[in-house]
């Protein structure tokens, strides 16, 4: 099978053990993680081919990146060494109505500092059936959001899918050019987006109907319009109750509107990554099911089994998602 | 006092910590334990001389399972030091809905390879008043159902009590014998029975008479009829709602039917060993108390506690189960 | 701005790590805390000057117990070192419907042996504008409730605020004494009390008015005319699920009677010092808000949020708290 | 085989993990150890029925202190439950030139106010060989003490060999009557004790002849020639290099001297209940060897053994100690 | 560059931390290794592809083991999947002159009853330059012994450098035929071996010509004689002082003789691996060094190395290797 | 008595727990420190008032460094508060002969960003006796080596003694000014230096005289020669033996030469800061006893215990290092 490749950070994970706050704990946890390198490990554990493409320093903290990916199965040979430091971030763990939270140090980056040029985008994806990138990509600098054009350029040349998460982050946009812009000509090079309705105002300026009755629908309508290369929007919606409690539904627009019931996590063991592994899951379910909806329900039971899961990376057999996909969710002991 | 009298195999259980999947483990966690020697060690918590029966290798595996049981006040004199190896098994603890997971490696234990002969029960029973096996030990092999037949003989030549947990595990029975045969003939040697409506259909083909508003007790009543030694059959009902959440409630048949309220549990900390917890709490409660429904209630409470514990074994006091079975389930701190 | 100061005995506190129970714990977590100084260190993190006046042994522990306080910004420069032992106690941490314990070794602790003329109160007080101390204090011995009267005495000259949780502790109270006699001439000097019904009742022989309404309030009004000075009476209300489920509301009357929605915490990290937090809370909310209502809110969240937080200390910002007293109670992830 | 039963205190020894301060150290960790109860543990080890005597709290602390010397095999049924606590003791671990470090907390314990009528003696040996006991016991308060000569007088009657490790603690001896005084008497009735010249000296006023070439040979000759019930008087040297490196040989003096070579230990892993090893060593030694010299330096062998083992007691079986004894010192590893 | 390609049973070790005997671990600490795949992953980390051929059961720990060597970029795309359990061995961590002890658990392993056939050599070993296996492998059982004369009859045809560790374990062999036999045969196709002057009697019946200065190059000419094929015979020498502390040298014969100085590791942190480590920098120094004394002395730097490293394997860069071998022996802090 | 002020970067240490490597730590264990800060630390350990002055970002790491300062008693009121990120270094800690390792990852931190106006100097050392800073502090950029002018300058002005640790790292020096031409600027207004012949060299192209007999003597006599203000040139000198041993020495040249005896210490704890505690012991014992030499007898003693201790900080009592002064280094057991 050809592979699923992905293109983004992965930072260093510095997090508090058993729910201590910061400022209180004396050693950290160490994962390795990026938004879209968890969709390429979450989909190599579903038994698909997948490489990650990045930039990390050439020292201890970039080889054990490479290392903590290496492992889960992703082809990590496109990896290019330059720069000076690995971007990291310290999660400090919630718990009931106190929320988890994030201390970014991700400034300067090997990744942020990378060079374009450096990624031959025709030679790694030779061997690619799809592509998927996030909008935290683009976000982080000129370089990052000039690969990331290239990338998809390349896959459109070669006919493989593109997928994004859009996932705008207002906050890491500050390298002179706007998320509006940037994302509008990425985004037209996409098959599949996850996208919410927030998320397509605030980059698109697109707003439901007024008065439409299914909002993700308006949107997904309007989003699919304006971009013709795209044929599916989904999107999780969550239902938070506390830190430590998750209601998540999956939601899918492909010209008719379809979700999911919702599912119920409690305790939430790690929050992170939920989305990525929706993603993984829907890439997956996608190359499986003839049915947009089946891949969507896996994709929900594969995000839903993520929050269960320490590590930005969900760790998980397609017979597990299955099992949660038929509705078996009441976690009963199995020998 | 005279002594409670358990037989059978004592595994190490290698867990994984903080619902870590097995793949993640940096470390596990060592506990001992099996289904009746749990009983056991429950009862001596309970102030009940217990004594447990079985066989390991003479290694340190061996010694520490010896000795883990030992702490806990359970006479270990009797055990029979052959074979070569301790069972073991992998715990992969849950959370929410993803589910335990349990990966046996008890293949050819010193315990399955034991020499019937080693145990000279008419010594080993001198002192005893009760007999506790389960289903397990027969399941094995023929030769732990051979000395399981010869427990249950000496008891009933000295005329002690005799309880099973029938407890049927399909895989396990690979000897050559069929569960139903060898469990029709040490069942028909007991007084009390740990047995669902499941177990009776799948072990002695009893079914629910069709349309019997109680499914338990016309199963338990059948049970009785077929076997006349046994006074009183009893099990406990899950409803799981999740790995994390359990609601638990018991159930008695000895010639009317009697039941407890359902007890909720969440989180539950610990779901192994949550059965033999009813069952040594039945035990203790059926010497102690005059009403079947009191011991019944005792039970419940002690099983409900164990899934508050880490470990197999239910590490309470006579005064804590009562607190419980009382009423007390808020779990208001006690200074 | 002046300081809050506190006085009373810090312990050390010794607890099951994962909700291990006392007998099996192969190691237990340190922390050091006290009714008094955890309201210290609470109103010291949200910004307030704080100082903890005690007594401590010249050891490594009492070097430790100080340390711990000073870390987080209290003045402990007005500790006295004499006696021999630090107090202890033992906590073994609950879950679900088996309540966490507590065993106190807390006898003859160098702050029971205090020398009451060992401490200067109006050095420590000059700088000072609220004096708070807990029933506690007075019930340890004689000398310490001289102390505590001292105290009370040098702030009523010094024109300090004084407030008081009365928290009555039967159990404490054997050096001679009655709680009857000694709390109510302390109680006598203080502004702002913290006293459940039960508390008013068995320490004041006040019980609400025959079919009052709101037991509350009835109780409030009777204790402010019984001690003029007082001028506010608090309390929280718990609804205790489990060991891992708490519900609570703040109540106050200072002639008209307010209270809190109740707030749910689920999963407790950590129960110990909730009351404290929301003492704490109460005096950084009177300092800041023109409206006790407010005050009061704002120590429900600090309260309810120091249930998430490991150790006996409440470790929020005023950020924090104050987001929680806005509604924000669902934990979502802050990046 | 006839039982060894030791008398004395068993304390909770709180010890800091990885060599850190006890200013500095979060958690802590428990084990529970006596000077004598060490001695019946480390007997049990060897194969040798051995029982310990004692007394505790009836709380879960005397629980789980009961239950550590259980599991070892030691025979805890003699236990009598009264009193308050249970004593303690910090122990911060050096290294290198940094002294390991004890603060006592053991003042008014259940041992220290223990009954000693309640201990009936003539029921407790009938089933015993020897009388072990150490010169902390009759140190801690006249009730210990009387307990210790009450222990002494039975094991005399009954024909049983008695033991003692004089052990003089100097700061021990507060309740009014002197070392001197109090230890004459007892070790008039022992027939082997451990005891260094520097302690001869103290207790009782022994000093080796002027200008004598073997120091220890002169003290022994001289102890034996008071006490004429002392047949052994043992002894280890230690030629202390470090925190982490410690030199020790045995001493033997019966009429004769005896010594071993010395062994080098390095690094230390646990440094506390050395003594008591050797002591456990000499009386399994004394057991099985003909030769004094052989059990001499088995018990040299043990005691250097247990410098490696964490916890006060010596875990290590006779063909472990033996191996060591026959000069097998370089750990090559054993498959 | 080509592979190197080892081939060989990798097992779970569950060991002890900080010293802790098998009896007192509450934890087991998870590796993964074996003495051939401790070779490729050895000169994977020095930055030569290797790959690792072996049998797993298709479970979770089968998966796990499959990952810590993926992790370090060992190729595992040619284990076959089959049996039903995953070999263990314990290993009980010494200290000092207390040695470390395996107890192993490793009979009936997926390993030990894989079918030979299932292996397709011509194409595993297809890009391959080096084969190396271990006496361990043909140990185990008939078919693993069927498996490495497959294995090295392609090497041959393909002409690819074999080498072996001979490392005679007496205690495995027992499946009918003799070590004797069944090494005699394979090591006639080997060009490197690893081989003590033990091992070569043991095997061979080579015994040193009576008078020879240097035994070893005695052994090795007489090695070379007999095995046409062999053109170097190489090995550690230990002397080890303790359990902490081991000093070795390497030792070369290819028709002249030569060795390294000693190196002295103390404290050694971990002594599993450390002859695998001399062989995997044998192999990388073979490639890189025209000298074999360099690539000896490369090889003996690298175990040096490897004793201060937890785990089986060896995780070491050549810049780290080349430091020591260049006689930076003294640690010395690197900003 | 009057405060030392010391003036640096706090970085968060993140170091591998038990001689882990890098790649192979799933946690890493946090302190905070720094050249400067450890110094003040260690004479606020030692009795002596001690504050320290530097810039944090206002955020929890900030929060949390103060806090780990705070704890040990040092004044952090004059911290500023600016600039983004706190910088950071990886600590692999070695064993034997593997070095540990460092990894920086300090570039843009809120220090070397910090605005020099924003510390008022003559505010900030009006109550102090002493200034320390490092030669870490101007190599970092421009804005720190302003500061520290001023804060020299401030100094003499007020007649403050002035120390400076030269300790020269190539590497810092990148903002465009010369370490030589800083240097020496700064060092003109210090009575007090650390500094090694290589150092001296290196800076000040100071070498010793050809021939001469001590060349740390020759160098300090031209350091006073060169920089009239500066009376006492100290240094360590280390003979490393491995990672786990060093050997380490204290010399002085104030017009005449002295030093100590080596000192030994095995195994090395945590290195990190020994050059550090050497300075704050020599601090400290200027401060305390007439004769130089005495003081750097203290400051050696000081030294070689901070070896023992984990962390950047020496927690150590002037008691246990006076222990240590007076030859007292067999660190036997202190009860």
């Amino acid at each position: 099978m050809k592979q699923v490749v992905t293109f983004g950070e992965i930072m260093m994970r510095l997090s508090t053990p058993l729910n201590y706050r910061l400022t209180q704990s004396a050693s950290l946890e160490v994962n390795y993680g990026g938004g879209d390198a968890n969709v390429a490990a979450a989909v190599a554990g579903l038994g698909v081919p997948a490489a990650h493409v990045t930039c990390f320093p050439a020292n201890e903290l970039g080889q054990a990146a490479v290392q903590s990916f290496q492992r889960l199965g992703v082809d990590m040979q496109h990896t290019v060494y330059s720069g000076k430091r690995l971007g990291l971030y310290f999660l400090e763990v919630g718990a009931s109505l106190r929320p988890s939270k994030v201390v970014y140090d991700r400034a300067d980056s090997s990744f942020a500092n990378l060079d374009p040029a450096a990624f031959k985008w025709d030679t790694i994806l030779q061997n690619a059936q799809w592509l998927h990138w996030t909008g935290i990509t683009p976000a982080i600098s000129a370089a990052t959001a000039q690969a990331t054009a290239d990338a998809i350029a390349a896959a459109r040349r070669l006919g493989i899918t593109v997928s994004a998460d859009v996932n705008y982050r207002r906050n890491l946009w500050q390298y002179g050019q706007t998320a509006q812009q940037v994302m509008t000509e990425l985004v037209a090079g996409c098959d599949v987006v996850v996208c919410s309705e927030n998320d397509a105002e605030d980059l698109f300026g697109i707003q439901p109907t007024p008065g439409a009755d299914n909002k993700f629908a308006s949107m997904g309508e309007q989003l699919i319009a304006r971009f013709p290369q795209i044929k599916q929007v989904i999107s999780t919606r969550r239902k938070t109750q506390s830190a430590s409690h998750e209601r998540i539904k999956g939601m899918l627009f492909d010209g008719s509107y379809t979700e999911t019931p919702y599912l119920d996590i409690t305790p939430v063991v790690d929050r992170i990554g939920g989305g990525d592994a929706f993603m993984g899951g829907f890439i997956y379910g996608s190359l499986k099911y003839a049915a947009p909806a089946e891949a969507l329900s896996f994709a929900l039971a594969a995000s839903a089994l993520k929050h269960t899961i320490h590590g930005d990376v969900n760790l998980v057999t397609v017979a597990e998602v299955e099992h949660v996909m038929q509705g078996n969710t009441t976690g009963r002991l199995v020998r």
